[in-house]
């Protein structure tokens, strides 16, 4: 029978519908890309052709070259496609009630993760794992001392159907003046919950999960990954520090070692289990001026995109997701992983 | 520059992005189908296949055929593969307030708008569009009638990138035992406009179209469509009723005709300007039980899918919109509609 299924944090319902279930390896769809070539001539992101790009604003050389020229191994750049622009005001005009309107002021960078044009967190060394998310930490302590930046969301989008636009191996960050409404929605509801238990759910959650061992993909001394019980849509993924913490930006690089592990993992077990399947992957962490240290707790989403959400959901904000969560976390546990 | 616009309701802000605004026109998309054929012997919800789907709930038949054999000019039935099922109990299990669960109970249906295979809106004649609108509201009131049942979706998805898996012209309601979230959203924000003006926000907002004229797509007696100010994504369109209702079963059939007439044109506009685009189309309305008949307005959504929601949306829940909202009327409007 069709269930319902809620998230702890937000208490939204999302259907399981069983009935028209599918096998977990039927939501694998045709591989996007044939192999690609480790340099591509053309390609904006790799060695060569860093002046298609604004300036770096950031890099990681193993020997002395110059910023804009080759010889880097990370490199991270302002968007020159940015939806959001640092040199204008942010003043919400409210004058008229119906037509409030602000400059869209912000930051928007790429991260290139790797000059081989070819590879994906899940064939990456660890080593060049660890390098990305020590850039996206590094990145995030910068701009996070911009005078009212409130937010700064770092996300990667794999695959022309999860909106990548360029095949080169690459992450993004948005940085905006306001907290969004996402991450209002799992402030209050993980404030709600400390209210009434005087713990975080988070904490609370990954204790289930490690005790259950029904959903966990993978973990170690630090982190551990899981296909969520409220799972939105085939093969959600959730990464979570086993320590509590609210702060993306507080990971010592200890912690950031053990986190390039189930990274790399998860995205192994996805990729050798579904073809490299198009997915959206974001942080969420404390906003900067907000204090909640005590009930917020950082995490990584992965969404891989497998179906399309439609109508229903559009309507009403509810998600039906058409494979079980337990199946989808006993398919990708086939994978044994090699790094 | 870049900017922001707020929703009046649910005061979500939208980044538009004119750093990257592509035309309109660039946002159109490859042709999904083929001209199609007006039968197909292959299609469930082709005359002749009446026996490979549920039997029929309603129809409209002009001549004395028997149900469930062709003859019939709209038909609805239940639909096979229902993510929610009525024959269950919605009873909320929160005695593990980490995994809260129910059964899913909810009725679901789909209403076969033509047996013509070849049709859509904007193709099919207005008498057509009038039966289609009348069914929807008729399966609405009878749904209503269901114990439990607190709120009726009905929606539209168009092409298969958005999520429609058969080509045969349809529709489908989706009831559930509870308020949606985005329902609830929109609840709040009318409310605290209401309690704030002494007015319908949306009544306010389609006094200002109509005096603005800079996003009007199409307007008679009844109803109004237009470009909302802080539209989503590329061409996102509303219709709503220029007179004030919550209810979109309180409908009478006079007004029911007149919003055929708009319904019609949007989607013709959309579909030529466009090359039939694949897009979500569903009513908001007032839940059954809930006493919002002052601030609430009735209305339908209309998103076209010509861009990926990635990252960025999914992380934060702010929308990023490609396209100048006013552009795209412009670009609508070169549209002349034939009837």
């Amino acid at each position: 029978m069709p269930e319902m299924r809620q998230n702890p944090v937000t208490r939204r319902l999302v259907i399981i519908a069983t009935e028209r279930a599918k096998r977990p390896e039927q939501a694998r769809i045709e591989k996007l890309y044939e192999s690609l070539p480790e340099h591509d001539e053309q390609c904006f992101f790799c060695w060569g052709n860093e002046e298609t790009t604004p300036p770096e604003v950031y890099s990681i050389r193993l020997d002395d070259s110059l910023p804009d020229t080759p010889g880097w191994l990370l490199r991270v750049v302002n968007n020159k496609y940015a939806a959001v622009n640092l040199n204008q005001p942010f003043i919400i005009n409210n004058n008229d009630c119906l037509e409030v309107f602000s400059y869209a002021k912000g930051i928007a960078e790429v991260i290139i993760e790797t000059n081989n044009h070819s590879l994906n967190p899940s064939t990456m060394s660890l080593s060049q794992n660890i390098r990305v998310l020590k850039a996206y930490q590094d990145r995030y302590n910068a701009i996070s001392k911009v005078p009212e930046i409130q937010y700064i969301s770092i996300f990667r989008n794999n695959g022309a159907l999860a909106g990548a636009s360029l095949e080169h191996p690459h992450s993004q960050i948005i940085a905006v003046p306001l907290v969004p409404p996402v991450i209002t929605e799992e402030l209050e509801g993980s404030k709600a919950y400390y209210k009434k238990h005087n713990r975080c759910v988070w904490c609370d959650e990954i204790e289930k999960e490690l005790n259950k061992q029904q959903r966990i993909i993978f973990k170690n001394s630090y982190f551990v990954a899981f296909v969520p019980y409220a799972a939105r849509s085939p093969f959600e993924l959730v990464i979570m520090p086993r320590f509590h913490s609210a702060r993306f930006e507080e990971m010592e690089i200890f912690q950031l070692t053990s986190l390039a592990e189930v990274w790399k993992a998860v995205f192994y077990k996805l990729s050798e289990s579904l073809s490299n399947p198009p997915y959206n992957c974001f942080i969420h962490t404390a906003p900067l001026n907000v204090a909640c240290d005590e009930h917020f707790h950082w995490h990584i989403e992965i969404l891989p995109k497998l179906t399309i959400s439609a109508g229903f959901e559009l309507c009403t904000g509810m998600f039906i997701n058409v494979t079980i969560p337990e199946d989808c976390a006993d398919f990708l546990n086939e994978i044994e992983v090699v790094f």
